[in-house]
C-alpha cells in the first residue's frame, strides 16, 4: 500500500488540519466522526440511514463480535462488511476497553487478559496476539493494538505499569497483524500524567504505526485535563499521520481536540442519547419526553437536514418514545448522527477557508453554556 | 366527491376483482394489504421504510390515539398523517375491536360502552357518536362505523343483540360524520350465523355507506369457517362498492377471500411476527432465532427484493436477534410486509390475466401445506 493518509490543508492558528485517510472500502476525509455500531448494529438504524447521516466509517467492538457471534462465524460469512451490510470502512477496536471495563477480569499477565464473559461467565483469555487475530477474521481496515485500559484516577505505580505493558503488547500486536488491507493503529496511554504519555508516544512511534490512538481518555478525567493530555499527546505523534481520540466526545471535545491536531473520533452518545429521547441541537440539548413538547409542532431542530426534522415534530417524536414505540429512539438517533457529522462538517469547511480557530473557541464556549459539554 | 370506486377488471372464474380506491390522499389500487401502525408507528418502520415495501395505505387504531396522545392533540397537530409523517391514505377502525379485547368493561348500553383504559384504568366512553366525532378528529382517509365486537364462540342471543346494536350504531355512526373528505365504512358483523349477517349486511346495505367491512372474523373461527363466512356474506355487498375483511390475515385467508370479493385487508401478523424472528416466504414459516441460521449465508427469501434480502443473510438477522438488536426485528418487519405486498401483487397480476383462480386454489393449498395457513 502507498501513502495512506495526506494532509490537504492546514489551520494557520492552531494544529487542526484536513486529510484524507486511504482504506481498502475506500476514502475517508478528516476530521472524521464514527457512529458506534457495538454489535454489528449501530442501534436503531439501518447501514441505510446510517449512510444518509453522511457517516463515512463505523465501529464495531472485537469484545462484543468475539463474544458473540464469534469471530470464526463472522469470517466465515465474509467478514464484518457483508455481516453489517456496510460497505464503507469499518474500524474495530482491541476488546482492551470492554474486558477492562464490562467483564470479571481473573488475571493480567504480561501475554494478556483472563476474563469471564459478563454474558454467561465463560473464560476467555485476550491479549495482543489473540485480539489482533481475531480482528483479522473481523477483516475491518482500521483494527487496534491491544492495549491496557486504566480507570480515572489510576495510582501512578499502575499506571506506569499498565502504560509499560501497554507498549510492549503495541509491539506485539504489530508482529501479530497478518493482513496487509488493514491499517493497524497504536493506541498511546498514560492517563493525564503527560510524562507517562511522552514516554508512551515515543516508544510507538519508533515501532511506525501507520495511525495512532490516543486512549484512556473520557473516563471522568472532565474537558480540562482532557483537552490538556491531547494538546500534551498529539504533538508528540506525527504530522503525516492519523490521530484517533477513542470514545470522544461532546462537541466542545471534539473541536478541541481538533485543534489539538486530531482527525478521527467514536462516541456513543448520539445512538445512547437518541434512545433515551436526549436530542443534541445547537442550542442545548433538547429532552423529548418533557411534556412542554405534547404540542409542539416544530422539528427537533430547526433547519437540521435529517430524515427526523425533515418529517416528524417534537409532539409525533415525543408520543412514540412515550407510547414505547421503536420509531422514538430510531428518529433521535438519527438527527443525533446526522448532529454530530454536521459539526464535523463545519470544523472541515473552517479548516479550509482559514476560520476554524476563532470560530473554534467561540463554539467550544457556547456548547459549555449550553450545557453540551462533557460534563453535563 | 364523485365515484369513489371502480371495479376495472373481474375474474371470469371468482368474485375476484381488481379496482381503484379514491381516497383524500389519492388513489388505492385493490386487492390491497394494509400494515397496521396500531399507535401511530408500523412497529420498527419508519414511512419511507414502509413505502419501499410498496404499501399504499396504513391503519391505525382509535382505541391507541384516542388514550394517548388523544384524539385533540392530534387534531392539533394536523391530524394524523402530519403526526405519521404518512401523506398517503391512512384508515382508522373505530376502536370496538379493542374497548371488547383490551379495556375492562363497564357496562354496554344502546349509546355506547363505558371502559377503563388498560393503560392507567382511567376511564372513558365510546359510542358511535364519539367515536365518529374522535374519527373526524384523527383525519384518516377511511374511517369504520362504532360496532360491537363479539367473541368466538358466542351464544347466539348475544350474538344477535350485539348484531342488532352494530346495526343502529352504524346508523349513528353514519348521522355524526361531518368531513366530507373522509369515506366512512359500515361493518357487518353476525360471527359465522350466515343468517344474522345476511339481515346486517341488508340493514346497511340499505344506509349506502361508500364502502363496506365484514368484521368479526379471524377470533379463532379457523379458516374454514372464516372463508365460508365470507363467501356468503361479500356476495350480500354491493358489487360497485369497496370490501374490506377485517384483521386478516395468513397469505390463504387473504387468497381465498379475494376470490370471494374482498378487496382490502389489515393485519399486524407481517410485524408481530417480524419482531419475534418468525418470517414468511413461499415455502414456509422461517423462524430465525433458529440455531440452523448461525451460518446461514442466504437471505430470509431468495430472489426477495427487500431492503432485508437484499442487504442481510439470515446469519447475521440470527445475531441480531440473539444480542437483542432492534435491527433484527426492523429487517424482518420489512421482509414480511414486502412479503404480504408482493402476494397482493400476484393477486392483481393474475386476475388482470385472468389466471387467477385456478391458481389460487394450488395456492391456498400450498401455503396450508407449509404451515403458513391461519391456524399454524
Ligand atoms: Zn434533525
Ligand atoms: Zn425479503
Amino acid at each position: 500500500m502507498g501513502k495512506v493518509f495526506e494532509v490537504k490543508s492546514k489551520d494557520e492558528f492552531s494544529h487542526a488540519r484536513t486529510g484524507v485517510l486511504e482504506t481498502a472500502h475506500g476514502e475517508i476525509e478528516t476530521p472524521v466522526f464514527m457512529p458506534v455500531g457495538t454489535r454489528g448494529s449501530v442501534k436503531g438504524l439501518t447501514p441505510e440511514q446510517i449512510t444518509e447521516t453522511d457517516s463515512q466509517i463505523i465501529l464495531a467492538n472485537t469484545y462484543h463480535m468475539m463474544l458473540r457471534p464469534g469471530a470464526d462465524i463472522v469470517e466465515e460469512l465474509g467478514g464484518l462488511h457483508k455481516l453489517m451490510a456496510w460497505d464503507k470502512p469499518i474500524l474495530t477496536d482491541s476488546g482492551g476497553y470492554q474486558v477492562f471495563s464490562l467483564s470479571t477480569l481473573n488475571k493480567i499477565t504480561d501475554s494478556g487478559v483472563e476474563f469471564a464473559s459478563h454474558i454467561d461467565g465463560k473464560k476467555y483469555i485476550l491479549g495482543p496476539e489473540s485480539s489482533i487475530e481475531i480482528q483479522n477474521k473481523l477483516g475491518a481496515d482500521i483494527i487496534m493494538a491491544f492495549d491496557e485500559c486504566t480507570p480515572f484516577p489510576c495510582p501512578e505505580e499502575r499506571l506506569k505499569t499498565a502504560v509499560n505493558r501497554s507498549i510492549r503488547w503495541a509491539e506485539q500486536s504489530l508482529k501479530s497483524h497478518k493482513r496487509d488491507d488493514q491499517l493497524l493503529f497504536g493506541i498511546v496511554q498514560g492517563g493525564i500524567d503527560l510524562a507517562l504519555r511522552s514516554g508512551c508516544a515515543e516508544g510507538l512511534v519508533s515501532m511506525g504505526f501507520p495511525g495512532y490512538a490516543i486512549g484512556g481518555l473520557s473516563v471522568g478525567e472532565g474537558h480540562k485535563n482532557m483537552i490538556e493530555t491531547v494538546n500534551h499527546t498529539a504533538t508528540l505523534l506525527p504530522e503525516d499521520k492519523p490521530r484517533y481520540l477513542m470514545g470522544v466526545g461532546m462537541p466542545p471535545d471534539i473541536i478541541a481536540a481538533v485543534k489539538a491536531g486530531v482527525d478521527m473520533f467514536d462516541c456513543v452518545l448520539p445512538t445512547r442519547n437518541g434512545r433515551n429521547a436526549f436530542a443534541f441541537t445547537q442550542s442545548g440539548a433538547v429532552r423529548l419526553r418533557n411534556s412542554i413538547h405534547t404540542k409542539d409542532s416544530s422539528p427537533i431542530e430547526n433547519n437540521c437536514d435529517c430524515y427526523a426534522c425533515r418529517n416528524f415534530s417534537r409532539a409525533a417524536i415525543r408520543h412514540f418514545f412515550n407510547v414505547g414505540e421503536m420509531l422514538g429512539p430510531t428518529l433521535v438517533s438519527i438527527h443525533n448522527i446526522r448532529f454530530f457529522q454536521r459539526l464535523i462538517a463545519s470544523i472541515k469547511e473552517r479548516i479550509k477557508d482559514g476560520s476554524f480557530s476563532s470560530w473554534a473557541d467561540k463554539q467550544v464556549e457556547k456548547y459549555q453554556k449550553c450545557g453540551l459539554c462533557r460534563d453535563f
